[in-house]
This record gives C-alpha cells, structure tokens and sequence, in this order.
C-alpha cells in the first residue's frame, strides 16, 4: 500500500483551481507540461480540446456566480447577515458551494490527469468540503431568517429537493472518504463502490442545479408574481441566469462523461492493480 | 451492409412497453427466454438484478403519470379541450410524453438486449415519435389556453427551458434518424456520432424532468400563493409528486449508466464491425 501513500506533498504546482490549469495549459506552464518536459515524457498528453470545454465551464461558472450577485446587489438589495437582506445569503452561498464549487470537485479529475491519484483525491474532498461548509452557511442563513420573521420552514418543493440534496451530499461525503481516503477498504470493495460514487456524484450535482433552479423560480414569483409576464428586466435576467446554470449543469457532466477524456491510469496503479488483482483472483467485482 | 436489414418483423415477442419485458422475466416467457431455449443458448443473458431495476422505474414512471391525472383531477377540475381546463391538458401529456414515454425510449437498449439492434432501434425512435406527439399535444394546448385568455407566451424560466427542450429533442431526432435508420451514414461516422447522441439523449430527459419540476412550482405557486406555506393538501400532493420525478429522472440514467448493463453486441454486429475496421483502417473515430 506505501506505492498510494508516496505521493508529492502540494505545491503551487498543484493548484486546486481548473482555471489555474487552463491558464497554464494557454501559456504551457501546467504541472504537466513541467512533468513531461522534465521526465522526457512518460506522461499520459492532455486531449487537445479538453482545456477549452474546461475553459468554457469555469467561464458559465464564474459568470453564474457573478450573475447571482449582480441580481442580489441590483434587485434584492444586496448582503448582509443582520438584516431582511439575510436571505439573499442563501442563493450566493449555493450557487457558489452547491453548483459551482461542487461541479469544480468533479472535474479535478479530468483536469489533473498526471498527478499522483491521493493528491488528486486529496483535492477532490478539499473542494468538496467548501462547497459543503459555504453550503451549510447558506442554510443556516435561510432558517435564520425564516425564524426570525415567523416563515414557515420546509414547505416547497424547493426545500424539499434541497433537503434531500444535503443528506445525499453530506452520506456521499462520508462514505467517499472512508472508502478512499481512509486507508481500511480493501481494493476490491473500493473498485465496486467507485461507479456507485461516480454516478451519485454526478446525480447529486445534477439535483443541486435543479434545486437551484426551483429556487430562482420561487423568488420570482413570489416578489413579481403577475408582473413576471410583463417581461420585467428582473424576470429575464433571472430566467438568463436559469438557462447559464442548465448549461453548467450540462457541460460538467459532457466533461466527465467523454470516454476518451477520461484519467489515465498511472504506472504506478497499474502495477498497483495487477498485484492486487493476482492477490485477489476471484475477489474482483461481480459481473451481474 | 445486408445484414443489418435482415432483422425478423416486429411481432408479439417484441413487443415495445418495458412492462411486458418484466412480466415475462418474471414468468419465464420474454422473447429473450425463448431465444434462449430455441437455440438452446447462445444469447447473453439477462443480469440478475436488472429486471427488478426496471421493474421499479415502470412503477416509479406509471406513479408519476396516474399522479399528475389525480392532482388535476382532484384539484384542478380534470381535463377537457374547450374549457378553462384546456390549460390541464398541457402538464398531462408532457409529464406521458417527455417524462415516461422519453424514459422509456432510453431503456430500450437495456431491456431488448437480444433483439436485432436493428428491431431495438426502430422500437426506439417509434417511442420517441409517440413521445414527440403527445408532447407536442401538450404544446399546442397550454399556447391556445393562453391565447383565448390573452395571457402573454414563453416570458417564464419554465417556458424558456421547454422550449429548448422542444428545439434540442427535434434536432436530436432528426439527426439521430439521420445517422443510425436511415442507410446513408457511414458506419465510421455512426461510432463517432453515438457518443454524441447518447449523453444528448440523457440530457434531453433530465432537461425535461427539471422542466416539468419548474412547471409544477409555478402552477402551485400561482393558485396556492402564501397558502403553499401552510402544508395545503395540494401542496403536499405536488411536491410528493415532485420528489417521484426527481426519482424517476435519477432511476433511468441509473440503469442506462450500469456498465456491466450495457447491450451486449451481438454475433453479426461484432463480425459487421471487424470486416468495418479491416475495411477503413485509419478511418478509425480520433482519440482527440
């Protein structure tokens, strides 16, 4: 097992942000350039438009993010936390930790194709442990501000998706980290959970868009209600904002989903496989 | 290329509702159980679990429909052409047409797993015909209803997102049709294609489904008002309702992304694609 555990610790080299690799995929200075140009190759080569389909999503994730900002600041009176405009931290803290931070966690595996596989897991469970701390922030805004004005909580569809989200989410977290980070699961039982935590994953991810969308919706009607057909300048940035988080929520999973993008395996897991797999003849994942 | 064309007529043993599939796999007698026994093996078989998987995405799907008919009927009045109840005609049959039909036009693959690929196919795009139909039924209903009332069209973020699944699922079909039953396409060109059109097909229903969420809070949230916070019957109803399409929409790509699920290719599909590749070596789809 020492193989797994002998990874580089991080460095600016391996920075957490997609866009840092694009950056360095533009100008040729990522970590896997380093590492090819240093080695004489060895290592697996980026697929040639994978940088400008990550590119395109941190551009609809930024600009979702900015875009939910600039409806809160223009329309809804900004952010503050001791105030009325105390909700308006719970659609910035989601889109920002649910959507964007979440969608981010997914693609660190595309877009660290060379490192060492723990530090890319490593950083995997770091987004997602901001995603789900600035999450929790947004939730606790939201029930805050219902208590303090005698709302009545958990009634919608929206906060009900929303619920479920988080359970999935915080069960997904847990289960994740002691099947591959905690050093206890056995090769075999990891290789059987993998596409179960791939799938819930991207499903989870998928739900927080929706949700998000249900939510938009929401606080539409209720603030515009009749005047929402009027094509109020609210409405359609509102609804503009909408179809930017379907196309996030669409372009993270095309990513993830292309075949011929997906992680190469290293050297050191194929070795790491074979042993194993002579190890454990007959203990691999049944075909059924 | 004769061999794809010489696929047997439809006929009882292939019949097209996943249903049928699961009575039969329960007592024996699917077209898939014959085969088997006729050629005294041979086929692949079925996975075990799969069956019950399937089983439980008709309940799920069928659950949806007989709900939506039992919201609108008991809280909307039930359903005619030529009333105020015209507008019920249109959340009806989108959640028959782009929710259930679409799901089940997707699990075709998974269900006939044995048939000609050819027979499956056309299975495949007839569902979708019989999807795009009713949908479009629903279309025409919900743009008259607003046209006798003079209420404004397509100003909400659930009309924008139906209407791009209208445009997506239209192109969709049109350039599936194009490439897989119409003989033109080039058997090079089908393979770099298929990915293409299977993520785009997964994304047209999860599209819908969200589609029909956001249909679902609006029709609540303009009858119900602030009533929606009191836990109103329909309320509770519609959000149940809710929570069973976000469950059906996650069900579907569940059994659609199983690998060990996938159809097995089949004797003449396997010998089509070697003569395929000896033929266009070089032609090969890029691993860009």
């Amino acid at each position: 097992m020492k193989i797994l555990h002998s990874c580089p610790p991080f460095s600016l080299a391996h920075c957490s942000c997609p866009a840092a690799f694009l950056l360095g995929e533009l100008t040729g200075h990522t970590s896997v350039g380093r590492l090819s140009m240093e080695s004489g190759g060895g290592a697996a080569s980026t697929p040639r438009t994978l940088p400008y389909y990550v590119a395109f999503s941190q551009l609809l994730g930024l600009t979702v993010v900015a875009m939910t900002g600039a409806w809160l600041g223009l329309y809804r009176g900004g952010i503050a936390w001791e105030s009325a405009l105390q909700f308006n931290v719970h659609p910035l803290c989601m889109v920002i930790g649910l959507v964007f931070l979440q969608g981010d966690a997914l693609l660190v595996y595309r877009v660290f194709r060379n490192e060492a596989k723990r530090t890319t897991k490593v950083l995997h469970g770091v987004l997602h442990v901001f995603a789900l701390i600035i999450a929790l922030v947004g939730l606790v805004a939201v029930f805050d501000y219902h208590k303090k004005n005698g709302y009545a909580d958990l009634y919608s569809l929206h906060s009900w998706c929303g619920i479920l989200v988080f359970v999935l989410y915080f069960v997904q977290w847990i289960v994740g980290f002691s099947f591959f980070l905690f050093p206890g699961a056995s090769f075999s039982l990891r290789s059987r959970y993998r596409p179960q935590h791939v799938f819930f994953g991207a499903t989870i991810f998928l739900l927080s868009v929706g949700t998000a969308l249900l939510g938009l919706k929401e606080a539409l009607l209720f603030k515009l209600g009749a005047d929402y057909s009027k094509f109020e300048p609210e409405g359609v940035l509102a609804n503009t904002l909408g179809l930017l988080l379907v196309c996030f929520g669409g372009v993270v999973p095309y990513i993830l989903t292309r075949a011929e993008w997906k992680r190469p395996s290293q050297a050191e897991e194929q070795a790491l496989s074979m042993d194993f797999k002579t190890l454990t003849e007959g203990d691999s994942p049944s075909s059924q």
